[in-house]
């Protein structure tokens, strides 16, 4: 015989076995009608797109997609995230259809990774696009949605931080002309690095007011109260505006009764470079990294040539794994039901029986009863057998 | 503003609306939920594969594979199939886990187009894979489960066809030494093209009994007698075994009392190198291309080093979706609740309840009822709006 295949797999790539894989799809069913209810429909897109349409829109660095030439020559990318696609479907397919419109997803993305260090290059994501709506009742939608959501999954203590790109900005531009000062900063703060930011913030010789100012900034995290330290810290418009719209989204917020599970963070900053007002990022006790991020973004259609508002999440399964119960319930009664081949008939409809009644039932030809019994110490509930033979 | 990005997708790519899909996830919860009965558990590999392991050991040909350069410089590929995977897992991750296994999946699968011709290049399937028995008792119960699955999905006119590998072969053999004729044969098997077949056997100057008996093969195809019909056809050693094999196993499949739903067909032929013994084939009236697929395959194991004999099946989900009724059931009720900013607290409580009690409810600010009143066209099933205003 020639030497056996690898077993290996490309980078970041993975199998998900049967225990795993049943929980995700419980999280997913209890995503999915938790969504539906809310008037969200589900849509799928290609896993392949154009490098050139929804490549070129995604927020993905190139240099991170999975590229191929196809068999007429173009760059087709494996996808990156879902809402440019999504973005695409509404401006095409979706064209004539009234906006606002509530999409949904469970799909699984690709992010190429460079080096083995258990990144994932594929995983499983479930979100909601809501388009073409304005209001700060869309975004506080998209936030109560989130909440129950999480909710739903059984995630016990979580706390989702809502930002607004532009308070950031606005301060930053109040008091840094210079645009590669302003682009540390937010690179500090992407990486949440406030003694890097502190640095930075020492070396430069600026205005004492403005130390001040952009060191209060890194505290600006908690409840309502955090509204008026933000007004009181700065006089650019731009930055004025989005508190005003951070204070009437907590408004609509307290009216979803979800405000309990929230946290108004200013400094927040999601890497995403579409993202144009309100941010939002989901936190679970325990795990650093965000189960789920989301926000406006307002100029992705336009890409598109249907200019429309639109604002989204998207969550992410492999930490939600990580921050759920295990599955509650008994597991499933699994029956081994053996059968010597003369009782083949009274056997394979006894299954059908029991299967009817929702039991799993898997079924095996034995030779006699004393075969049957070797199976007794596998993952069975009950082992029956059924034989005329005698022993 | 720059030009808008374009809507076209790769060739054979396709996105799925809402209401396709929601049929598509109909189904797909059908047929889980009677494959689980049956004991078998879902499992799920990656998108991409490195060509060398599994895409070498896939049935597809290499041509027909999406191709590309890893950042390691390895050559990967988007999984043409479900089962050269499963292999894999079952001989690494699984090499310690005692056989049988019964292992489902529904999945997506590529396969590069050429040209605009409307096939798709990526396509969902439900399948399972029955791995270590070796028995009649093991064809048998993927056969069988594969008519349940048909019917779970509701397909309401079905035949599934049986054949085994060794019986044209065999017959084949018997008669003529040269492959290439052999060949000729059976590709025009595959392609159905008895015609074809018929004058490639006029060509050819052998025995007038060859003819005969070639002849004759392509008329097996009906119910059990069509098994002594193909006992008096060969003598050859190889195709009487398959008869006896397709015998055991029919009286198998009495037992699961499916019979009625299957038909014998000595001429099949599937166009998949892999397959070693019994192969069948789901065909729905009304349905020129076969709905599901499948067979043994006792070589594939070995060549990831872990010897086992195996069968399973796929179904075709497009196909599948074009043979099944209508979702049926009445559509959720959707209610649309529009609140004038006054009553957004007591609108959105009263969603909450709604969906609580399993509704479908969209919430929208408005100015006043009279804006409401707009949307009474669309789809919902009811429109409600709460205000103080006075009108």
């Amino acid at each position: 015989m020639a030497k056996p295949l690898g077993f290996e797999k490309p980078l970041g790539m993975r199998d998900i076995l049967p225990d795993s894989l049943a929980k995700q799809r419980h999280l997913e069913r209890s995503l999915r009608q938790c969504i539906e209810r809310w008037g969200y429909e589900e849509i799928s897109t290609p896993s392949l797109e154009y490098y050139d349409t929804v490549g070129a829109a995604s927020a993905t660095l190139t240099d991170r997609m999975f590229r191929l030439l196809d068999k007429q020559g173009h760059t087709v990318v494996l996808r990156p995230d879902m809402t440019a696609p999504i973005a695409r479907v509404v401006s095409s397919l979706y064209k004539d259809v009234p906006l606002p419109l509530r999409l949904f997803y469970q799909a699984n993305v690709f992010r190429a990774q460079e080096k083995e260090a258990g990144r994932n290059a594929e995983f499983f994501q479930t979100g909601i696009e809501l388009i073409g709506d304005a209001s700060v009742d869309a975004d506080a939608e998209a936030i109560a949605l989130a909440v129950f959501c999480l909710r739903a999954a059984g995630v016990e203590t979580f706390r989702i931080a809502i930002g607004h790109v532009d308070f950031v900005d606005g301060l930053l531009e109040e008091w840094f002309e210079d645009e590669s000062i302003r682009n540390q900063f937010r690179q500090y703060l992407v990486e949440r690095d406030f003694v890097g930011f502190r640095q930075l913030l020492s070396t430069l010789d600026i205005d004492p007011a403005a130390k001040e100012r952009l060191e209060a900034l890194l505290r600006l995290r908690g409840g309502k109260g955090k509204i008026d330290e933000a007004r009181s810290l700065t006089e650019n418009g731009k930055a004025r505006r989005a508190v005003e719209t951070i204070a009437s989204l907590w408004e609509a917020l307290e009216a979803y009764g979800v405000t309990d599970d929230l946290l108004l963070d200013f400094n927040l900053i999601i890497n995403l470079n579409y993202y144009t007002g309100v941010v939002f990022e989901g936190y679970a006790a325990d795990l650093g990294s965000p189960l789920l991020g989301g926000g406006r973004y307002d100029h992705l259609l336009a890409q598109f040539g249907r200019p429309a508002h639109a604002t989204g999440f998207a969550i992410k399964m492999d930490r939600l794994l990580m921050v759920t119960p295990v599955m509650d319930g008994p597991p499933a009664t699994r029956i081994l039901l053996c059968y010597t081949e003369d009782q083949r008939t009274e056997a394979l409809a006894e299954a059908q029986l029991l299967r009817e009644d929702g039991l799993v039932v898997v079924t095996r030809l034995v030779k006699n009863q004393a075969e049957a019994a070797t199976f007794q110490g596998e993952a069975y509930s009950k082992v029956i057998c059924l034989t005329k033979q005698e022993e």
